[in-house]
């Protein structure tokens, strides 16, 4: 049965305060459900989503084809995480471009375009927002919060925040903080795109342009860190666009790879906002549960109760395995059940989205206990 | 005792043909020379350089504190190649931007300063340049030619072009091609340079301007690519500029890493030359010896008579351990002599410029079998 999606709203007037000290009121959550809400309330599972998704995470709106959900794969009528059994809740990230209210928007207090003004957001601050949507929705405990990268911070958070609110957690090809590594490739990002002369110091929206060139070099960057070098070598390799011929040049396409990364750049920047951009980036930098305990993780996750899945993939060197084994040795630190997998995948941090059976196939067997526990 | 160097030139008239199916002609190659060319002329060593360095190899200028030699620690007197032993050779590549010809010079067919025009050169081309550098030198065959990263596939590539010229090649840090990933950073890197509106398509120059933004993010790409994780941890990690405090900024510098690799795109805009830049990483996408040989690295390398020794570092990424296996293991198919050390070192690529005494011992132990045949 094909799953149909709606995209809704949820408006918030009450301030929401941000861990920067500022706050932001008056504004939207872009959301959509799917599956029902049981009678007493007990089977909703949270999806949080990464850099560039939003809370399209399965479906298909009405006359559409083919699902442009980001996690198709994991979430429908008899998928891994099966919405006959589960109310899905799918939200888009305050701050983010696909609905709820982010830089692109009107301050309501100034009457012009928030652009680089945009509060700074974190994943804490998300977690209160879709806690607020929650209530909203009347779920006061959730059967599940699942996620992958950045996602996966948000549903760790979670279990920290809001510990008697949330019963299982999935953090998938996710990391308990960014490295140095992680930072850095994040800043080369934001100077391409603050340093674009179309950037306008982040009011471009006023000057009738958009800063592409920072945005296509920005996807370019993040593209190659979320495949794997043997994924890369397996579809490109070192394949000539022209087939046997060299024609040498240096500002045009020789190869394969370039030719990829330049079109995934380009349509990156025809729909993704700059300012999102860089909050988004910061928002993955600046979480680090571990910081207000002197660096130390396992006294950090002792506020949580929740029941964990972990899964990471062998090849994923943006989030690689060994930084989900810290999160598992710090749960296992405060004796919380814990199930870790490490699958064997070609495809790096990409393989999260990806349909890996065996992957799949842990995550069903995951959520088919919760569905029991939940009568369903 | 010091080494005092002197930068000098050699002009060529005769025109160098080059694998595009260009030529060069009137051109200088810059280049210096440290110790002492022996009475049978079989001492000689040459240095090839890698991207962003020059000719300037070792030693001291007149007036000089201490040495700005890309690779003081390996060369001189005393050193693992010892100067006093051998007469050793720095030649600035074509096109690169350090006193060889380049971009940054007039083209004598048109009065005009070549800026993109500058014909497209190849490892091949580079190589061919050198022998006939060698040339007038009067070195007919090489004691050894030696180089890291780029500079190592110069060293393979003489073997293969000129046999008979070099008894014996030091490969360090090096890949016999680039893989998709590597092309990928390479791309970007260019592409953040070419979509510089300071670039005006290549002729800046009569422009007043230099793309200085393009250069920087390349060169904080390459530099990322340069350190391993465990380097950029141990050295940054997640340490903030300002101690203790989050500052919740979006444009403003909140990590020390961000202020290091800003620092360092800064510093290298300043010197760079962007066609240069497109060149030398065009060089380096174009290598690969295997493709006149269907892909098959034996059959390349059955050409190279020189003995080997190849040196690779755990924790580089770029040109990991595996790709200097791939070398080793053609030249075994083909009964060469080759010696192999994977050193453990935690800086990455880096590593094969610092000072780890493992590696340099290595160096000295090869070159001083190297020193005995030529009777020093």
């Amino acid at each position: 049965m094909t799953l149909i999606a709606e995209s809704k709203a949820m408006h918030f007037v009450e301030p929401l305060p941000l861990r920067s000290g500022a706050a932001v009121h008056g504004y939207d959550l872009a959301y959509e459900t799917y599956g029902t809400l049981n009678a007493d309330r007990s089977n909703a599972v949270l999806v949080c989503h990464a850099l560039n998704a939003s809370h399209h995470v399965a479906g298909v709106y009405p006359g559409q084809d083919h699902s442009e959900g980001w996690w198709d794969s994991m979430i429908g009528p008899g998928k891994p995480v099966d919405t006959d059994r589960f109310f899905v809740i799918g939200v888009n990230n305050l701050g983010s471009c696909f609905g709820s209210t982010g830089p692109m928007h009107v301050n309501p207090d100034t009457g012009r375009v928030w652009g680089a003004d945009f509060p700074v957001v974190t994943v804490e601050d998300w977690v209160d927002a879709q806690a607020r949507l929650l209530d909203r929705l009347q779920v006061r405990q959730l059967a599940a919060v699942m996620g992958g990268s950045l996602g996966g911070m948000q549903a760790l958070s979670w279990t920290l925040q809001y510990p008697d609110r949330v019963r299982h957690a999935a953090v998938i090809a996710s990391a308990p903080n960014l490295t140095a590594e992680n930072i850095a490739f994040n800043e080369v990002a934001r100077r391409a795109i603050v340093t674009d002369p179309d950037f306008h110091g982040g009011h471009f929206y006023e000057h009738g342009v958009v800063p592409r060139r920072g945005l296509r070099i920005a996807r370019m960057i993040g593209h190659i860190t979320y495949l794997s070098d043997d994924v890369m070598n397996e579809r490109f390799g070192r394949q000539l666009r022209d087939g046997l011929d060299i024609h040498y040049t240096t500002q045009d396409i020789e190869f394969q790879i370039e030719s990829y990364l330049r079109h995934q750049g380009d349509k990156f920047s025809e729909y993704f906002d700059a300012n999102t951009y860089l909050l988004i980036t910061r928002a993955l930098d600046y979480f680090d549960p571990a910081r207000r305990h002197d660096g130390q993780l396992s006294k950090a996750l002792a506020a949580a109760t929740a029941n964990f899945l972990l899964v990471s993939f062998t090849t994923d060197w943006r989030f690689s395995p060994r930084r989900s084994r810290e999160i598992v040795k710090a749960l296992l630190d405060n004796r919380r059940s814990c199930t870790y997998a490490e699958i064997d995948a070609p495809h790096g941090h990409d393989a999260f989205l990806l349909e890996d059976p065996r992957y799949l196939a842990l995550v069903r067997a995951w959520f088919d206990r919760i569905g029991k526990e939940v009568g369903r």
